[in-house]
């Protein structure tokens, strides 16, 4: 079977722990019986060795196959990877989803998406990565009593990505310890009006508001300080068609939006300005996560 | 000419100053041209003697026909309030909306309905009545340099709203001091998952998502503590029908929403629980600010 899950940039600005989006750049893996144990990777995280023995995948796959089956068998995995590792593109949520439903559909387990995004929370805790990552589209999440609450949203295809890759990441758990432990009223206020006006810009597709409703004051700026560049670039690129730019996930990779004909225009430019970023011009996805026996 | 605005439910639990929805429960004025200045109060405040000499509504339609004109006129007002005062249920808002839009209405100039609304922020800074008393519908409002940035969803006609209103105010100004000065990331999270959840909720219908969606950790509870029995009143509520349960701007009127077909039922159940409530089904309203020449 192969299953594969896409790439998603959470927070989208003001949403904390909140918004996500998916997008056309998918991580896959195919998971064949065998008579040995084996691992392949291609693609992202191919030249590091620790993930072949010991990964996040195999460990998650195995304590759901003997859950359901009570034991465990030998495949032959093959990863194709795509995902950017450590750049807030959500390659861990896309492991820990994709592990889920292979270890189901190996054991002819039907699961629902609701239930896998459920499982999900165990290992990824903030429900923003993961929901895009199973449903596909713009999601907002809650998580009420270690259930996820979300909505989704169909993403156009009159719009696109453009994704401006750093050649270094900034760590997850050095920018959240950064954080302030408490907010302002006035700071709380900025976030729960612009993340709600922003959901309701993606729901009536009213993307003029994205500029005004993408702003944050709780984590961006203070990420974006581990790497001065961003604020320029996120300038430039609310300068040359940009609806909304903003940091993905906890960073490092920079999250623009654009109309799909100013989206060549804009990855050239951000090319032109930055040459050690990646600059990826990426459709949105709406299909989540995909497993095809 | 006739000037009316409905009545106004804010917050709606999480979206603190950024939520807001129109109530079918009008206040209107007539303006008539006139040898004598006159104000007659009918309804709401009717009894008060002090509004009918220099009342809110004076002083803002009087400053700004004054700009427009050039000078002051004399007029015939005439109120019918049915806005409760002091209630949490918009009527200062639905004065200082009315007032503008009567100056201009009685200067012979037009005004757009978003102009108006930004005319409207100076005399209240908080966005959530002003927003919908002049859209009508359920709006998201942000406020950025002096303006309000708002997206506006009709309410379908299959739901009511159900206020309970207290026979004693709690007030605005003694409620706000009463609120944290900071809150917790955790807290923030909670208020910005939820109030991006409940605006998408809104938006896609999704009905079912408004009793996680509309919870709140900033301020309801501090506001309700006021009056105890305001939580009884929402778990009542909530076990009869309501969708959503929440404190109406800060108090101290109780709203809920119902599908039509047990808004009746659950105002019963109100009613014989909490006799020292006025039980009202209401209608929403989508209209907003009307003016009839």
């Amino acid at each position: 079977m192969l299953i594969s899950v896409p790439a998603t940039s959470a927070n989208l600005g003001p949403g904390f722990d909140t918004l996500g989006v998916a997008l056309n750049l998918r991580n896959s893996v195919k998971i064949k019986r065998s008579r040995f144990f084996s691992v392949s990777i291609k693609g992202e995280g191919a030249s590091n060795i620790k993930l072949r023995g010991n990964n996040l995948f195999i460990s998650i796959f195995n304590e759901h196959y003997r859950k359901l089956i009570g034991r465990t068998d030998k495949f032959r995995f093959t990863f194709i990877n795509k995902i950017p590792l450590s750049r807030g593109l959500g390659s861990s949520s896309a492991v820990i989803v994709s592990a889920i439903a292979g270890a189901y559909a190996a054991a002819g387990v039907s699961i629902s998406k609701e239930r896998l995004l459920n499982l999900a929370l165990h290992y990824e805790p903030h429900p923003d990565n993961i929901t895009p990552a199973v449903m596909g589209g713009f999601n907002v999440a809650v998580v009420e009593k270690g259930r996820v609450y979300s909505l989704k949203k169909e993403m156009p295809t009159y719009l696109k990505a453009v994704i401006a890759i750093p050649n270094k990441p900034i760590s997850t758990a050095h920018s959240r310890t950064k954080l302030p432990k408490r907010y302002t009223a006035g700071d709380v206020i900025f976030n729960v009006s612009r993340s709600s006006l922003l959901s309701a810009a993606f729901f009536s597709e009213k993307w003029d508001f994205l500029r005004i409703a993408s702003k944050d004051k709780m984590h961006q700026e203070i990420r974006m300080q581990a790497m001065p560049e961003l604020f320029e670039l996120q300038k430039v690129a609310l300068e040359n068609g940009a609806l909304m730019s903003t940091l993905s996930g906890s960073g490092s990779t920079f999250f623009s939006m654009t109309y799909a004909n100013k989206a060549q225009a804009l990855a050239k430019v951000l090319k032109n300005n930055f040459s050690s970023f990646l600059i990826k011009v990426v459709d949105f996805d709406n299909k989540g996560l995909i497993i095809e026996e």
